[in-house]
């Protein structure tokens, strides 16, 4: 990895800063601790969460990418910043469910923890003064989100990434009940983008079924940092001795010019919050 | 058409009472003047549509009818009961929009009135007490609501439905704004339930964009009965001057015994109140 020069913040969002750099295809992602939810009513602090969220994406995104998921990460550059592709992100949050759980127990009446026997996506409408709606592929059209094309490859992706992390959560001991992505054009083709942690995966503990995600923080059950740790002791703790992390080792040289870093950790407003 | 006999009630909705016959095969729908919206919660009367409802469903499934769309109408019977094929509803409503309105504004921020290039159709779970949530193909799959062959030929219906009303009413000066569709299985197939008239149809005046449906009742916009009285004089004059309606002349005979007329105009629950 070339050295990279972080530049001027592009974006801040709830739980992320997005800043420029000196080469116009790539961005710093910035992880921080703050927390929020039901479209920012509920705001609070997760202690070490920024660094659970940005190391644990970096090992997932790394597996991802060994199975044919194209994605947004480059490198793991601290314990809160990641080198990604700049994507042109489509207003789209696509939601996969293996379990009822959440707004799908809403919908249908059935039970959280339902199984769900093929998994089930749906799309969500990226729009913070909407409050992000469900929408469907005819709504995706109207709005000009996606083309059918891209619609379908998104679909195609989703399923891929949840077969290949369903099974690798439960090596861990992690039930994956559902989770959120985000995709994006970059260089004509599509990535996926965002994060993957707990602020946007629900994962149960596979035997006690205890939460072990961000519905700790909207449900106020208490021990938010605790199981945010325990996640990344099982995924990252483990991915680091398996040598499944990226740049937990290697580190790629980034210089902060103080403008950028004096930008630190302001606090959250911007796009983050759907709940699943 | 045979005599019928009007035997018990089978069940009673917001706005209709679903009678029994001496046929398992058959039922009577009874048209009522009570409105019901936002789920139940607005509750109120319009003199006079049960009649508008009754005899204006009559004209369109007549009409779809011969367009190949198979409807569970079989007779209009008198001012307020049709006699109809007894379903087994599908728990879906369907709807065909052609212009942005109601919850579609809501959910894509684009204003009412907006026209959409393609028709936009949407499924809800028809479920009282979830308040009737969108839900996607997926969640049709999950909640065995219908087969995925069932459900292609219900889009391919409501699209062919769309396609017959559309320039049926525009030739009335209406434009069909959208519109709810309910189908049901019998006799092995699917057919097109429930009704169409101002209570499930969004119909705007052509040249003054005036609202002409159940919206004057739910905005509280006054007019009601008079602008159900509009659509009436459009659809079911004319057509009863082209002779498109059934059963305006001929008049099938249908004796009622005490009980099934003692239970006629008893107040609304149940299932009929979605808002496009």
């Amino acid at each position: 990895m070339t050295q990279v020069q972080k530049r001027g913040k592009i974006y801040e969002g709830k739980a992320k800063i997005v800043y420029a750099t000196d080469k116009p295809g790539l961005i710093i992602q910035y992880f921080k601790d703050d927390a929020t939810a039901f479209n920012a009513l509920k705001r609070g602090t997760i202690v070490g969460k920024g660094v659970v969220n940005n190391r644990m994406s970096g090992v997932l995104f790394t597996l991802l990418g060994k199975k044919r998921v194209p994605t947004h990460f480059l490198d793991t550059l601290s314990d809160r910043e990641m080198l990604c592709r700049r994507l042109d992100i489509i207003k789209i949050e696509t939601i996969a469910r293996n379990v009822v759980a959440g707004s799908l127990a809403k919908r249908t009446g059935l039970e959280e923890g339902t199984p769900i026997r093929e998994p089930v996506l749906e799309l969500y409408y990226k729009s913070d003064a909407l409050g992000d709606p469900m929408i469907n592929d005819e709504h995706v059209r109207m709005l000009k989100l996606a083309t059918p094309e891209e619609l379908r490859w998104i679909r195609r992706m989703a399923l891929r990434i949840n077969g290949v992390l369903r099974p690798y959560f439960r090596r861990k001991g992690l039930l994956l009940v559902d989770f959120k992505l985000e995709f994006g054009r970059h260089a004509g083709r599509l990535w996926l983008g965002d994060e993957i942690s707990p602020d946007t995966c629900r994962l149960w503990d596979v035997k006690t079924g205890e939460r072990l995600d961000k519905d700790r923080f909207r449900r106020d059950l208490g021990g938010v940092e605790e199981a945010y740790q325990e996640v990344f002791r099982r995924v990252v703790g483990r991915a680091a001795a398996e040598g499944e992390a990226s740049g937990s080792g290697k580190k790629a040289s980034v210089s902060e010019p103080g403008r950028a870093a004096a930008e630190g950790e302001a606090s959250g407003s911007g796009s983050q919050g759907l709940t699943p």
